[in-house]
């Protein structure tokens, strides 16, 4: 069996993992205050064109949203997102763990507009009751959505524009951000990116890593006693240097953007291979995660090779997702892409 | 100006207040622990047939609401409600202050089904990734609803047998519950209507008293330590005779029922005169609220002598609601139905 | 039996119970909007000395410190108290529910010193491994403490220049600032001690009221939103205006020290019957709650016509609380002291 | 420089890295749903001797507490724990921002003794205001304690005796459970250890992985939907079969035993070292840790070679920490102990 199902099944590129070994009896100290951090720090600041940002690394992505919005919210107040976001279905209420409730947008590819957060926030302020509502106070966006969507540099300029007028901070969940910046569909650099937010995630889990991920904070007030809050909700790592090693050789020589630059080009060679089949794509994604519409019959044949995972039921089938990553091998994309040619056709 | 707004305008019915001026001078244990809370107990658990209840005096709704849902729930479940539920939306988060996030189902008059509650639970057990997510855990009903919308006996069963079937407890909030039971629409009893959920709370502070929400515990989980859970969250009276004074009137002589059936009449009243007039109504509303929906000039000409409460925009103009109460006047009722008479035409 | 048992057994003043009387029928906006509010948050004002403060009704003092605390505090932080502080043992964990610790200092009588909290906050500041700690974010203060002691004005105003230095809020706690303030032994006045604390309340519960406590903020960053935080914890009284109408009554005329007084006054020919005999006090309380330390034997013989609380065990015997209130009757007091007189002699 | 200040400062024992780089391209299942988390489950299973223990993986040792007490407790209960205790005072309030109070009992080596505990809780059951209080709802252990200090097999029978007649579970903490266990003080093995608790935890991090913790549930209540709080509180890491990779190498062949008892031996050369030189040790640990109490000169003059953690101040001068671990080089133990030897002498 080939899978395809998702792009956190394999370890680590092979560099990261080797540096590791190559540093794994030496001695630093805990909790993120070693050397490899600083580096992969600066690195990371480099990178985003961002001198003055804060950057912690932390072990997963549910921790990173628990930990940033907590930094961000006061008590009563809750953070935007659209229903498909990450935080308001798949962390097993982790963001309602800390208070907050999570005020959700409809949207059909996981992206929300600055038009829907501006109704939200003037509906909210004329609200005669609001003091009995929860009070909007940060606006959460998946970059790329949860089903491969993007948002264009002019979207992200205007919600980010529309957050700063509201005076509410913008945090961007970037678990799978150099597959989004890596598409051709993207308009947006890592630099312009970070200064369209007021604190963002790099992933590392999904993007080439062990585990890790990356927190850019740019607004001033997100900086204060954010260490203590990592702590606190158990995101704290003791060998801090392990996830310093992992974002310093993902930062060194573009590694992080060439990995995740090939698995969106077999991604998207892929997509190419069942449109020209004509099997109808559950949504427009550029990036490494695809969504053919399949009947049963197709999905039990790709299903005799390739391991793909369920999505949900639609009219035309069942959505099924394809994910490439770091790990995926040309040969089992090619072997991917000659089944797709021999699918059966749709009833 | 005659105010028609909510039913928590003025203070107490006479008798409770004059019960509380008789007493005012006697030294009584706190907490709850005096013989009138004792005496008041035994009369709410003879109304609803239930020997083996625990009853509990709380001050407000949002506080009961938050713990009792705590009582229930383990920290990665959550409550299902309708999206208009008072616990989803008019309570600043306070569900989520305890860590439970609210599932919520749409609705138009704030009624769930049996088949929505059972197509939740059945999804939720089929999902693959069901530990990612928040467990359903109970569910909350309002009877009436915030519209005044009332459950009959058969969809009650229904809901009640769902739950059972799924081993999650069924609680109802009866802030207006007085209302709901009054109504004629109503073909469930006070005992019937105990029988049918795991805890609900008799309303008081909207029907007749100064304050306070008597929650009757039918299932015996649930009655564990409960008065911790009241201490913990606020909710514990130091005087607290004050609560067992107004619910010992209350359920004396029926008076807690008379209050409401004459609300009802009255709202009923103002509600046929708005429909002999060719009002449309917001809802099918049989209990102490009501709902016209007005053009601009129709309010403007009421707004003159009446005060209401604006509900919200629809086509046909502003849905308004005008509540009865204990303190409503009969000539202030028949002053409004006349002007009813004399409103302009619909354009 | 008469009783002396708690400060919180009888109900109002008369005189708040004859407002509520005369204003019970009228109309008014709820969660405290109404012009009752309104006048007595004057009358707070004026009698704090106090023009910019807020003041905000809540029903009881678990409650009150729950709002304040998690006004003043980030996530991480957590309150320092003294042990016997209300907050650390008498609120089954209120505090901790909202997600803070309570950082407690040794004391005898329920006070803590300038010392005492800038030694917590010098050790905190030099230790390496802080970010490991909860972070001292706000002192709690009871005035009078738990059993009646008092703070001097040089007292106060070392505390408060200790937080303003660190940067940290100091929140006082007056369950029973009336009795406090009326005791001959207090050297501050009501806007005295307005000015030394950032936040305080003004306690209505033990102090005549039926139920209710006054919040005063001075600083301006805890003001921000309070009413949200006041919903958020159950605390907004749908008829807020019957705290309003309390407190309103209170102020008028200097009746909340007149109440006061009387009982002070009460309490310490209490204290002096019971030195006159020989009898040990635990504490020196000048306020309201006295402490005799009596063997079995002479609880016996009080117990006979006297209703007190056990307080603890002490080597000398049992510590027993005898409190005084607006509703303590001067041949109530009169018939104990003629007992004391009479009591067996200490073994 | 030659480090001696913790048990986490060098990577992993090689024969994990090795499994780690052998298994690399492999596809797994995420969140621990892979064979090599089974594998290394039946092992730990078999060396508890409990072959219906649940057992599952963490990232480390705040997280692990967190959601073990979390899945225990009630929302009103608090756990009992030494005043030394990890949860106590070194985790950021993480215990307290699922709502839980720590709280603890005096303690001079961070051992709490079966006594203490039987004596609060009969404490707690007499109390006629308990209700006011927070309950207590299980006991902490750590194993060993901070400071290196080990429970006997009578002690913990005790321990875990009186929490049985409470019916509160009984939770060991175990970040350093395998130098416990091979510390030739120790009078328990493994499978008495896990028969003598409700729930413990094996720790990794400190004991040879790069990170990671194995929770050992007996108790059935506990093990309900434990893997939904493991999501909930960030601790479920995506790719999980690394935590079973760790474990199952750390398991074989008694890798996790052989690591711990060469640290335990070589920490034990030094503490002989230190006594035979004259030098006061703090606690009298018989684990990998070792505490002796410095003069000024003298550790300055350790200070010029070796690293060593600062303790706290006592009486006789420093208490500092010399650890040992899987990374311990023997030459380095020697020239340490040689420096010893060379102390000067305390004045």
């Amino acid at each position: 069996m080939i899978s395809f199902q998702c792009d956190y099944l394999a370890g680590a590129h092979p560099l990261i993992l080797q540096r590791m070994l190559d540093t794994n009896g030496e001695d630093t100290p805990g909790y993120g205050c070693d050397s490899y951090c600083d580096s992969a720090r600066k690195k990371i600041r480099e990178a985003c064109g961002a001198p003055d940002a804060d950057v912690h690394f932390l072990v997963g992505g549910t921790q990173t949203n628990t930990t940033v919005i907590s930094a961000v919210l006061r008590p009563y107040q809750g953070v935007i997102a659209a229903q498909e976001g990450h935080i308001a279905c798949h962390e097993t209420g982790a963001i309602e763990a800390t208070g907050h409730k999570v005020l959700t947008l409809p949207s059909s590819d996981g992206k929300i507009t600055a038009r829907q957060v501006a109704t939200l926030l003037e509906e909210d302020r004329l609200c005669s009751t609001r003091e009995h509502m929860v009070q909007p106070g940060m606006v959460y966006l998946s970059f790329p959505t949860e089903s491969g969507a993007l948002y264009s540099k002019a979207e992200l300029t205007e919600l980010f524009s529309v957050c700063r007028s509201a005076g509410i901070p913008l945090y961007l969940d970037g678990a799978r951000l150099g597959y989004g910046l890596a598409s051709k569909a993207c308009d947006l650099t890592l630099p312009e990116l970070a200064q369209l937010c007021d604190v963002f995630y790099i992933g590392g889990t999904k993007c080439g890593a062990l585990f890790g991920e990356a927190v850019v904070i740019r607004n001033e007030a997100i900086k204060r006693d954010f260490r203590y809050l990592i702590k606190r909700h158990g995101g704290m790592l003791a060998k801090g240097r392990l996830l310093g090693i992992q974002f310093d050789v993902l930062f060194e020589d573009g590694l992080y953007f060439s990995i995740c630059r090939q698995a969106v080009e077999q991604a998207l060679e892929i997509r190419q291979a069942f449109e020209q089949r004509g099997i109808a794509m559950f949504g427009s994604s550029q990036t490494n995660q695809q969504f053919p519409i399949l009947s049963d019959r197709q999905l039990a044949f790709l299903n005799e090779r390739y391991r793909s995972e369920f999505w949900c039921k639609t009219d035309g089938g069942s959505v099924v997702r394809f994910c490439t990553s770091w790990s995926t091998r040309p040969q089992d994309v090619a072997a991917l892409i000659g089944d797709i040619g021999r699918l059966p056709a749709t009833d």
